[in-house]
């Protein structure tokens, strides 16, 4: 085992050790504690930005994209942003220890009770927040943490991480509940990945590249993550005003999250009265289109989409396009291209709204509505662990139940079975 | 891509087409699927019988055990067994298409639904039952299914498979519902636990080798299920009656199954009124002690224990005994070896028995009571699709439910999000 594999897996087995006292503790005990690292993040606050400046310095040097540096830019305004969400964690209700109770016929009680997962390892990418977002969701549900986030961030990670620690200790909690792998080498996130003993859960948070490499290289079970490629289907029948509507604030109100659109499919029959409008509309924007043969010859500002096109998630004001014959056709491309995130129809049609629903396989299918929606905030389930494009355990919009489990616990009075 | 990887991915390809009709099927439907399946099974007795006949003779050649031989073998009794677990399912409730339904501030109408997973992979070993149980189990949750068995029962599956198929198109599916991998190489498994786009979950049903190997390779998600390194620890204050006949129970009342004890601990105040009495109850069962120190010394028949007994699942007539200084070491040795399925404590002090449930990190945790009843049945949930070992997704005996992941539809009349 390398050196690298052995301090990872340190840090895991720390993490792992500390975590029963934090599952044992009652919600008043982990509220003091996110209230503590509130306090402590908020009173050093020059620290953090000077971490930050550094890490955003050598970004700039290395040319990194406006986007990105953005993404890993913290401010006094952001940084008051990510205390105040860490509070409202207080407010919520936590799951563990609620559960139901059931008699079997020979008197076993059997009670089924929703308890922490234990250690939680998350691998992401540039923003900072994330640091702090996850870890206080995690230790709301009585979890510990392992965070390993990406280099850009590195210098700005580990002060969040030490002042977070901190405060875990003047709260008389071990600061190992939040472990940090200090290292940002494929190497030490394969490392993680592979801690099958001490972490139960890895929660990839970022893009496609990162949720793929977890796919293909995790021996822990994943919760796999956010990568949207969605779509929204204008049907024949549509109302077109509110289709119109729906496909800007889809497309346009905040391109760089995944539940934005990605492509906009139009039946044939209404694409003459539909398109140009919108592309009139999305002219303040700058939207680019990249549309299939039919549509280049409806907008002359609409350059030709190429296979890839149907395949990517811009994140950026740029949509793909396609006239389709009907909902056949609109279904098939979905099923076919979409990451399983958000897809909306717009129509007026019963029929073609529940076909829509019922053959998409997606975790949020919408009707006249827009895809937009898909959050954990919007569908009232308060914190948001992320959005889960996959099957098991948790789909679509995870709160804080989604950082549990069950475990059952019987109670018998000799029972044996016969 | 091999030929044999091309072909496994076809069958997993068919299935993933035909998988939307049955899981728009109701549930009326899919009955009328199972029952052609019992009628079609029992009317073919002789033709499976006779493929089964020659998997038998081929293992004995090979100079197989007799455990293994016995759950290869099937004969009248059994396919009756098996074809009357199948119309049990017909009486249970499917969990598809349940679900709750909540409005938002906004008026968008948000109704999460129950789903079938879509397509489930199962690879297992010599029971050519569960080819039968399981396909019945993801045809009634409305999944298509991919089976891949064990070499010795290659002939038995194959014929159960094709009669099922059969069943499925006098009912007007498409018998690809139910594919099988028709080899049995290291290579077609693997090439099975990498079909990304076309198998949603895969479910490993079998030896702890088996469910290593599908954690270490398997790029899709996973269900674990079964591995069973079981304990009981009779504390001080246990009433030795309940617990005499509570650890032959867990012991020896079926050693084969996952669910039966294999270490039993026991503190030091009781292990000589209670060892040699149960030393004794075990006698007639010709079961096979292995212990530490202080169990040999106080039971001559015992054999001393080395470190790999208290990691093993003998799944026989052989429990691992060790005699423990209080609850603390009772707990961090069953934390250390379990393997997460199903511990008891046979105590009569309250904080003893809270504290061993709390700290426990296993699905099932008893107090007074034997871990034989950690099953589905026993449970209460009818049929059962395995007993999961993994936290996410389902934890314990998991029943219909296990095979359904939600979906959330959303209805809207023009929302935008602002």
């Amino acid at each position: 085992m390398s050196n690298l594999d052995e301090s990872v897996r340190t840090v895991c087995h720390k993490a792992r050790l500390a975590s029963p006292a934090l599952a044992s503790a009652g919600d008043g005990q982990k509220n003091r504690i996110l209230e503590a690292i509130a306090r402590t993040l908020r009173t050093n606050k020059p620290a953090i930005l000077e971490a930050n400046q550094k890490d955003l310095e050598d970004a700039k040097a290395s040319g990194y994209p406006t986007p990105m540096l953005d993404r890993l830019l913290l401010n006094e305004k952001r940084i008051d942003g990510i205390c105040d969400s860490v509070l409202d964690l207080v407010r919520l209700q936590s799951p563990v220890g609620s559960g139901d109770r059931f008699v079997r016929p020979n008197g076993l009680v059997i009670m089924r009770t929703r308890v922490p997962l234990g250690v939680v390892g998350i691998i992401y990418e540039a923003r900072p927040n994330v640091t702090v977002d996850t870890a206080a969701l995690c230790l709301k549900t009585g979890n510990a943490i392992v965070l390993r986030g990406g280099k850009e961030a590195l210098r700005s990670n580990r002060i969040l991480v030490d002042l977070m620690r901190k405060a875990l200790s003047e709260e008389s909690f071990d600061p190992d509940l939040i472990g940090f792998v200090d290292a940002t080498s494929r190497e030490s996130a394969l490392a993680l990945m592979s801690c099958r003993e001490d972490v139960d859960v890895l929660i990839p948070r970022g893009g496609k590249g990162l949720i793929r490499a977890c796919a293909e290289n995790a021996k822990i079970p994943l919760l796999e993550t956010g990568a949207g490629n969605c779509h929204l289907y204008v049907d024949d029948s549509a109302d077109l005003k509110k289709a119109l509507a729906i496909a800007v604030n889809a497309k346009c109100q905040r391109p760089s999250v995944c539940n934005a659109i990605e492509t906009l499919l139009v039946h044939k029959d209404v694409a003459k009265a539909f398109l140009p409008p919108f592309a009139d509309m999305t002219e303040s924007y700058s939207l680019e289109l990249r549309g299939c043969p039919e549509t280049c010859a409806l907008l002359s500002k609409a350059v030709p989409a190429s296979e890839e096109d149907w395949d990517t998630e811009y994140d950026a004001y740029i949509l793909a396009v396609k006239v389709v014959s009907g909902i056949d056709e609109a279904i098939a491309h979905i099923n076919r291209y979409s990451t399983h995130h958000s897809e909306a129809i717009v129509t007026e049609n019963l029929a073609h709204a529940r076909r829509f629903q019922q053959e998409i396989d997606s975790a949020c299918v919408y009707v006249n509505a827009s895809t937009r929606f898909t959050d954990g905030g919007e569908f009232g389930f308060g914190a948001e662990v992320g959005i889960s494009v996959q099957k098991l355990h948790a789909r679509g919009p995870m709160g804080l139940e989604a950082l549990t489990t069950v475990k059952y616990l019987i109670e018998g009075d000799g029972q044996i079975r016969s």
